[in-house]
């Protein structure tokens, strides 16, 4: 039975107290404390000055016949990228664990070749850093799994005569439907009340480009609310090649409807009985504006969370590394996936190597051949540059302490002041406590958070990295923003109509994270521990059964069997291990994988959509060998070329042993979004989450948070307290100022960009884009 | 493609600002408003003197026999509860929806008649109230499935005379090994060093009733360490029937070997080569206190909840009633399962009629037959009794209001102050945000709990009822406290080794939730909608198939298909909707029911330790018609007759239709938890959590977070911000006091106990008791 009596341990006076004064000072908002970082951080970037160095490099290049961006047509190679190349694993832990210097510094170019009638991308080492006469480029092949010189196809290469010679001629064609239709045109011009735009990735099949496009309203407002406007009129062009000439326009498809020419719809519009369907109209519906009656009190100052002693942790901002009780990392950033972390110690140890994000997946599914066709590898359009400023007490509590980014963009370095948080936050719940018969014991639950937010178009991706005082590290990502919605017309088995003429499309979100674990060294095993049905004979009952459970533990061997997913009635646990570091009592030490809330892989099966460019999202964790040659799960331009992508994840399993080696966790976070009536106007963050938590296993003698001093153990008896007990915790009391944010949001800046080539370093602030 | 760029639209001047005063007021920390709820709430409880009467009228009854507690044996019939029968929902939705009386008042008691060879509890009706000429009372039987007059047998009713007849005795007989293994004795005696428990339920087949006890350390603190000091040696006694002679002792098990006699064993273990093995120890280990290295700035004071303006919901505490914002709802507590909510209504319609928990099972599997036989059905201890006062500032936010429980234990009311606490919190992210390329706008996500904690003997359970801006409803349980352990020897198979001689004993928690909803009136259905790979045609696309998804809806007809798992991947979400009651465009309006964090159900299969005692727990989400006749899942006698419980959850299921009727939904939340180190002392809050959330779905036209006014739009443009929307929030400063909490805490009360009978209304509190 319960052992429910505890024994009996009793305090009979009162120990001292201590009252506050009410005449308190003000708490002091202290930032967190500058420190120097251990090591340099050789992930971040480049600096103003390499970037601006290789630039100049780059034009001095004849070979590369560049053109800058400024003036560059379609016709152009222009620069597309200018980074850091990441060291390799194998040169960078050396320099961690060492003494040795730090990796020698490489450029990672990407060109953009469109001088010829086969424009391609082109990925470039450029190096090493700082420029010097033996500073030389090479084809940068060795990360990516397809062996072409770096180079892929450039599908889309004629982005503005697309619309100028195409799409704008064919839309003024059919003029005289757009106008009875929805009193409007897409010409090019101004004052177009309609916009036309279509599929990404573009098919690519029997050596065709082909591409759907579609009619929507443009928003009548400020608001972002054009995917909310589809108009459920498509069009399919075959855009092979670069000469507008030879594109060729292969027909229009209305109401679920297929017509080879416009003279074939334009004849059926006409006709009598042809059904037109309404317009989807921009409204206050489409609007995130505060509207409808303010629910009661609501007007009240809501609660808020404030920093009394201000910052407790620390911050190399120079080297962008960061301390939080015993938890360190170092912060990169780049234009494909923006945020990831680094060499994440817990106690003096590391734990991760390298976690962040590599691709993020939105796949849609409709009856319509635009939404039919959608599959978003955001990398494509890019993670940095879109992780804008954050809008202080709103995306971040008001007392969190905020770094900059920066990304490469036409020959320009391009900073987000203040778009990357950090800040502590107490949980609303402790992190553990228990109630005895006569005392009760609970300790807080502050945690420290990293996040970003990227709006990648319609959608606003919230990454935040969370660290407990257990030692378990959170990653989360929530969705809000706009949903791009499909025309309602025959979409019944893809979405519910959620308005006037609108489906909400139905879609799979699958965002890919690598997590490069190194449990107490680089070479560890992947346990999987389950929870299984046994009928089972026992040495104490006789020659009967009985029904129970017990566990059932195995490794995975290799790569053959390295891709799970998460399994029935979540009965199997992952772990990380070091088998050659058991701990006292024979486990081996390592971090448990866990979903944390919902998970999700791609539904889609064998994708017409993406072919070979995301087989990373098939399942929800996938375990690899690691290779400085497979850096990344993904490559930005997969899109372009999706039946032989620069990055096929699949080639990474080759039966590779996982048994004490050192090896990368690949993770899938995602949701199944059906959007209904509630996303709109926006997806809310509460219930568009996904996270997974890495949680200390059998990794140190017990729980860690037991050093924390914010705790409490109240004994009691006879109905009164006899001892509080506050272990040294900060007693002291001052006074918060509450106070409305307005004047802080009064600065936010918005975009910040740093011209490049020509590069003034005396002027370096002299353009501002508020459009990136 | 993406639309990446808004439209243009800019603010060239700045609005006028408000600067923040520095000399600004202190905040005023005002209580929840006072209000009177709009009825009676006819669930939450007796009064007072309506227990007091109820107890004084059955001890005029001769023909129950019954003696007080305090002045009862084993041999007497006692009274072990008097609460309120909830009305019937049919008698209480009239008056909830009319305007008629409130349903009659009738008292749910509970008598443990041990005055008899067959000893039994009995479930009585008494009513109705108040007492009158016309009060009866009769057998308590239509709730339950069992149609034995509301009488379950009592397995162990002689629990004094178990210990000092019959335990110590056999432990006393082996005292020689005890000192010898352990250096101590269990003896009954104040000085014991050993205690002595076991299984539960206790075996109860072919007509016998058979216990499995164990020895354990005696914790040698304050700290409630005691689960986790197995010392591994077990005896199994047949206990059948009252009279303690015709017991008998079956055998020992020590180290994996049965021995049918003390004699076989006592010569075993004094023969030559017999292996003993280590005890398990109190220690600093075990405890929960701060200790270790204090973390880098933790006695810096951390982040803190402050509520500026007060309280921004209102309290009916009289009636246990509150409205937070468009949400309002009743709260009811009894003994079985502590607090539950009633009446939950949403922009004034009911979304669920009754939420709340209706058992927790304890699971464990060893090769032990101690653990091995564990299945602790909790609500036979009781979730009320257990639901201690909460710790201020630790539980809950300092801000927090609270209310007390009462339960009914021994003919006394004991009071719990402040064991429910409700409070507002603003998530550490927004509820909505969007960037666009000129404006950013974010929400904030400020929502309300109602929280209780339980703790059932080592275990800490925390239920928390989340509200949030978007309609939605968050059900979330976390668990922490001491684990229950193995002693380690030969169960490697269930548990790792986490101390010197102890197994972190593998055990499943599943707490089953009654979910009686109701969305727009009584009848409702059930739809399951699933996101589905299909290979299709499309009129577009000629002859050529593609690989995509689409949508699967279907309803579930009757309950032989409504016992549900959550699927794969995701895929299938089920939602409660009114198909009489669709939105303006044909959706069902309705709620989605989704696990939000990580859910569980059992994992053995036809448990040989429950039998028929919780069929409840086999799957994810289960749907039955409502019946007044079928309010719980469980009983919590339901350990005393496995075979045939007074509620088997399975005979629920009797093929009635589920097509638009009341329905009731049942869901489970749980955990697999194999301890590991990191649970000692206790398990932590952060990972052992389990939650699941109802939305909105296709309820309403739009995102109801909308109409908060505490969110902001930022206009920018050129690097500086051209407006700032705050939608005439509150933006008053004030001074908020953040002061240590350890001055409430010296107010902690522990247990308040009302005398009941005899009965004296002018000195109700007139004994304390800190033990429940």
């Amino acid at each position: 039975m319960r052992s429910l009596v505890g024994r009996s341990y009793q305090h009979t006076s009162h120990q001292s107290r201590s009252y506050a004064s009410q005449y308190a000072a003000s708490c002091e908002d202290t930032p967190p404390q500058e420190i120097d970082a251990p090591k340099e951080n050789v992930w971040y970037g480049l600096t103003d000055d390499e970037t601006a160095d290789v630039a100049k490099w780059l034009f001095g290049r004849p070979e590369l016949n560049l053109t800058s961006t400024e003036d560059a047509g379609e016709w152009d190679n222009t620069i597309a990228l200018i980074e850091l190349n990441r060291p390799n694993k194998t040169e960078a832990i050396p320099y961690l664990d060492g003494s040795g210097p730090a990796p020698t510094r490489y450029a990672h170019v990407r060109l953009n070749n469109r001088a010829t009638v086969d424009p391609y991308f082109a990925d470039l080492l450029v190096g090493p850093l700082p420029i010097s006469n033996v500073t030389a480029w090479e084809a940068l092949e060795f990360p990516y799994t397809r062996k072409t010189q770096g180079q892929v196809r450039n599908v889309e290469p004629d982005g503005e005569t697309v619309y100028s010679e195409w799409l704008f001629k064919i839309s003024a064609s059919i003029a005289d439907i757009t106008l009875d239709l929805w009193n409007g045109t897409a010409l090019g011009l101004e004052n177009d009340t309609l916009d036309i735009w279509g599929i990404d990735p573009l098919w690519q099949d029997d050596g065709r480009i082909v591409r759907w496009d579609m009619f929507w309203n443009i928003a009548g407002d400020q608001f972002d609310s054009g995917t909310l406007l589809p108009l459920g009129l498509y069009l399919k062009s075959d855009v092979t090649g670069r000469d507008p000439s030879q594109w060729k326009l292969l027909g229009w498809m209305y109401n679920d409807i297929f017509y080879e020419t416009t003279e074939e719809f334009r004849e059926a519009y006409w006709s009598p009985g042809f059904v037109k369907l309404k317009p989807n109209v921009d409204g206050a519906w489409a609007h995130t504006d505060q509207r409808g009656p303010v629910p009661p009190k609501d007007r009240k100052q809501p609660p808020v969370m404030v920093a009394p002693d201000g910052a407790r942790y620390s911050v190399d901002t120079e080297r962008k590394y960061v301390e939080w009780m015993d938890f360190s990392f170092y912060i990169a950033f780049n234009r494909d996936t923006g945020l990831s972390l680094f060499d994440i110690k817990y106690k003096g140890q590391r734990v991760l190597y390298e976690l962040g994000l590599q691709e993020a997946l939105a796949h849609y599914a409709a009856n319509d051949p635009v939404q039919s066709s959608v599959a978003y590898l955001d990398s494509y359009y890019g993670f940095g540059p879109y992780a804008f400023e954050l809008l202080k007490g709103y995306d971040c509590p008001s007392y969190a302490s905020y770094l900059n980014t920066s990304f490469y963009k036409d020959e320009e370095t391009h900073t987000h002041v203040d778009s990357l948080c950090l800040f502590e936050f107490d949980a609303d719940y402790p992190i553990a406590r228990h109630s005895t018969s006569e005392s009760v014991s609970v300790t807080k639950n502050v945690y420290f958070t990293l996040r970003s937010v990227s709006t990648i178009g319609n959608y606003d991706y919230m990454f935040s990295y969370n660290f407990h005082m257990d030692g378990t590290i959170g990653v989360e990502v929530r969705a809000s923003g706009y949903i791009q919605s499909a025309y309602y017309a025959n979409n019944q088995d893809f979405g519910y109509q959620i308005h006037d003429s609108l489906s909400g499309s139905m879609h799979d979100h699958v965002l890919n994270f690598k997590a490069d674990f190194d449990i107490l060294g680089l070479n560890n095993s992947i346990e999987l521990v389950s929870v299984v049905p046994v009928t089972k004979h026992f040495s104490w009952n006789g020659n009967k059964t009985r029904n129970t459970m017990q566990l059932d533990r195995s490794f995975i061997a290799s790569e053959d069997t390295s891709r799970l997913n998460w399994s029935f009635n979540g009965q199997t646990q992952l772990h990380v291990v070091n088998t050659a570091k058991p701990n006292p009592f024979g486990e081996p030490r390592g971090y448990r994988i866990l979903p944390s809330s919902g998970t999700a892989h791609l539904t889609v099966l064998n994708s017409t959509n993406l072919a070979h460019a995301a087989h990373w999202a098939e399942y929800d964790v996938q375990i690899t060998q690691h290779h400085d040659t497979e850096p990344f799960a993904a490559h930005p331009y997969n899109s372009q070329d999706i039946h032989d992508p620069p990055v096929n994840f699949e080639s990474f399993f080759n039966g590779e042993s996982l048994n004490q080696t050192d090896l990368v966790v690949w993770l899938n976070l995602g949701m199944h979004h059906v959007p209904h009536t509630g996303d709109l106007p926006n997806t809310v963050f509460t219930t568009a989450h996904s996270s997974v938590a890495f949680m200390p296993m059998n990794y140190l003698a017990g729980d860690p948070s037991r050093e924390t001093v914010n705790m409490v153990r109240v004994d009691y008896s006879g109905g009164a307290a006899t001892a509080v007990e506050t272990f040294g915790q900060s007693n002291g009391t001052c006074r918060v100022s509450v106070t409305s944010v307005e004047d802080e949001l009064w600065k936010y800046q918005g975009d910040v960009v740093v011209r490049k080539f020509p590069y003034d370093p005396n002027d370096p602030f002299y353009e501002t884009d508020s459009d990136a």
